[in-house]
């Protein structure tokens, strides 16, 4: 046994000893092999897996793909190296030199001088099959193996750049990032689609609940943001919101994401209005320049014409309608609804469709909707018979609904009134706190991310744009 | 009524109209004006929260804040501007001239030509009191005010730092970023400390699931992690995870923040400790760079000392012990633990904190666990008769174990047979297939988001570094 000197002398440091740091200099990712300028013979290692195999007389020709991007590294080798292993699916090490390409169709490629065959790929069983392109719906029933194709690898590409995109956004225009809480004891929309929460042993001792009062999970940040904004004026959230709705429909899931912004000291809706159209924008901005070659793989293959209305959404001020308005339009429409425009009466989908349309495809923000239709937290227009809060929702191509807003009520006697009305009062004696305490006028907003995703990708399903989509009856994996 | 023609000549659009921009150039923030150059008499509109007032004969200091900084701007005004309104708390908008300041405690002041009042602080019943210094267990009774003290600004304002930091360290080194999901049917730990969860409706019909499955919140994205990672090679997820457990520690919540990462062709722990490290110091280092006077705060308020502790950390390469040296240190300990260390058996908070200590409170990597003690993911060593796997844990000053990880079995045969032995072979069937279809070694590790943030600041309860705290019996807001 070692005395304790001599452990101490046996300990290591990580950084000191001469270990390979995590990328080593002669290891390089696809993406980074694609772009590189030094192609007088350089010696690197790729891995990555085998996307394409093309066996001719004298050479060998595959296609490497390690995620880093859409496009694969050509590897050329001797057809020596040929092996029944070398097929499409299968995980692979090449070490070789990076050379010119002698092909127009990539710059650069990997003269192989060795390869490994690392893990197999049963052909046969494989789901997804060589040069195939599938369709979304059949990939959808393999979660686990889905983002191996080059679609699903694009569009979770495009959300990692859109997440980060969305972050800059916020932090380059001074807001604090808020993670606000997923277990929650309100209910910040009043309706009544909630997950419940509860430790799972509670089966067995059902009387008590483990954080002493009923706890659901959240369908939005609003109210927690608002407390915050208190404190930093200007704070924002990106997390998971969930509905218990039992929805097959192709723009709703259990748990979506939401990004979801407070501003203290704003005072109109126009104020609101410019920070969602610039969200949209710059974050779409972004994407386009940072991930061209996977927005054109979804333009091209999943939504054919989608790009020239992208461009017309982007080039374009988004336009402003009242509720009321909308109204008026619907009722003139020559279509026929399913579900009657009314005055008093939310828009259906049918309804955002049309207005988009009617709007040239641009989107459109609708303004100021009945008090009785939305949640006691909106700020009371105080306008007369027909009584409207200061509410403002994004409709957009594909999606309809994309953003929902209001200014908050942030006077302390309307508040409490409305509170009073609903019996609301205790629960929300905190949410009054913040009115009694320099109180603000300050608004917000929240997007669906996954909607934003589809309307500028064109994709018609919500769950084609989440790595693994929660639905009613179904939670795979 | 309004013709359909006459209603789409009515159609405005957002950024044409002559609207303010959301931050009209004449508003500064306190951190913008703080920082000006321009102290020549430039006028400016500051909004915040008044956080001091002084009057004298025949001029009034006020301090105002709005969350951009720890520091305040100070307002000078005319006596004349006094009045009752202007009290701790209140919010006010102050139009003036920024001016160099006469006074060493500055470089700018606010020379006040215009003060109003825009919402009353009722300072008696407000429960954070005037020039007062609240503790941290008075402060966690007020959820929704706390924010507005200066400890807690400092806080979260790191936290958000915090988090941009993670998000950019993963991003520079070609990680994808991916949502992982919340509720899940699978139980990463084999733990049976979950929330299950089901929509509230469900009281009324329990017969029926709404998933189908049973479902629960995560433990971990780890598998998930996996899954995509076979698809782009370096994927990391930065979000809330959750245990049902019956805790009132200082270290554990019901709900709080984990950053995974997940890395494919990774052949052995050291790799996955270079990363570790790599995280830990370079998103300290960014934190105190672009926060140092939030830092400050807390090292000199909160945890005096630590600020040289974080750099002892942070100027040590950290070290390196296996899990059967680290026992036989624990058994030669002169200390008495209540539990006795012995090979097999899983470490304790005493022993983590043991063993810290001992490495001269450098944060401590313990490797190669006992099999037995550890999920049927990690990688057996295959090592004789003490049957370890490649796991690893990062143990750190004031928290303990801050990160755990592991290499993952990656062969398809050896994962089958543990799988076996657990009757789980049916139910992970979808993970074996990822070992079947181009299977590589790979390995990831977590990090505790919250336990990090309180590692570096030295913050003792977990509770006061995450907005609105989760945990056994609570559930506030």
């Amino acid at each position: 046994m070692l005395g304790a000197r001599c452990l101490f002398r046996a300990l290591r440091s990580c950084s000191s000893a001469p270990c390979p740091r995590h990328r080593p200099s002669s290891k390089l990712s696809v993406r980074d092999a694609l772009r590189s300028q030094n192609t007088s013979g350089e010696r690197v290692k790729v891995q990555g897996w085998i996307r394409s195999v093309r066996s001719q007389k004298e050479v060998l020709f595959l296609h490497v793909n390690d995620g880093s991007s859409l496009e694969s590294l050509q590897v050329v080798a001797d057809s020596g190296f040929d092996s029944k292993e070398l097929v499409f699916g299968s995980s692979v090490e090449i070490q070789g030199q990076l050379i010119k390409s002698p092909s127009k169709r990539q710059n650069v490629e990997l003269k192989a001088e060795k390869i490994k065959v690392i893990g197999n790929c049963d052909a046969k069983a494989f789901p997804i099959k060589y040069k195939e392109r599938h369709p979304l719906e059949y990939l959808r029933q393999y979660p686990h193996l889905r983002c191996r194709t080059n679609v699903l690898g694009s569009i979770l590409r495009i959300r990692s750049e859109a997440t980060a995109a969305i972050h800059s956004f916020f932090r380059d225009s001074g807001f604090v990032h808020i993670h606000t809480p997923v277990i929650t004891s309100n209910d910040c929309e009043g309706a009544g689609e909630l997950f419940q929460v509860e430790p799972s042993s509670k089966i067995k001792a059902p009387e008590e609940n483990f954080f002493n009062v009923p706890a659901f999970l959240t369908v939005s940040g609003q109210l927690h943001l608002e407390v915050i904004s208190g404190a930093f004026t200007q704070v924002f959230t990106f997390g998971p919101t969930f509905r218990a709705e039992n929805s097959q429909s192709r723009r709703h899931l259990a748990e979506f994401y939401m990004v979801e912004a407070e501003i203290c000291f704003v005072e109109n809706l126009q104020n609101l209005m410019q920070v969602i159209e610039d969200l949209f924008k710059s974050t779409t901005m972004i994407i386009l320049s940072n991930c061209p070659e996977d927005v054109e793989l979804c333009h091209k293959f999943i939504a054919p014409g989608h790009k020239d209305r992208l461009e017309h959404m982007l080039k374009n001020n988004f336009l402003i309608i009242s509720y009321t308005e909308a109204i008026e339009i619907l009722k003139k429409a020559s279509q026929n609804f399913t579900f009657t425009p009314e005055w008093g009466v939310d828009l259906q989908t049918e309804h955002e469709k049309y207005l988009v349309k009617y709007c040239g495809n641009i989107p459109v923000f609708v303004t100021n909707y009945p008090l009785a239709l939305k949640p006691f937290y909106m700020r009371d227009n105080e306008d007369g018979p027909q009584h409207t809060v200061a509410a403002v929702d994004l409709l957009a191509p594909v999606v309809g609904e994309l953003f929902g807003g209001s200014l908050r009520e942030e006077r302390y006697h309307i508040l409490e009134q409305r509170l009073a009305r609903l019996g609301l009062t205790e629960a929300y004696q905190w949410y009054l706190d913040l009115r009694r305490f320099g109180s603000v006028p300050h608004g917000g907003f929240g997007m669906g991310f996954e909607r934003y995703l589809q309307c500028i990708l064109g994709i018609d399903n919500i769950k084609d744009v989440i790595p693994f989509p929660r639905f009613t009856h179904s939670c795979v994996l």
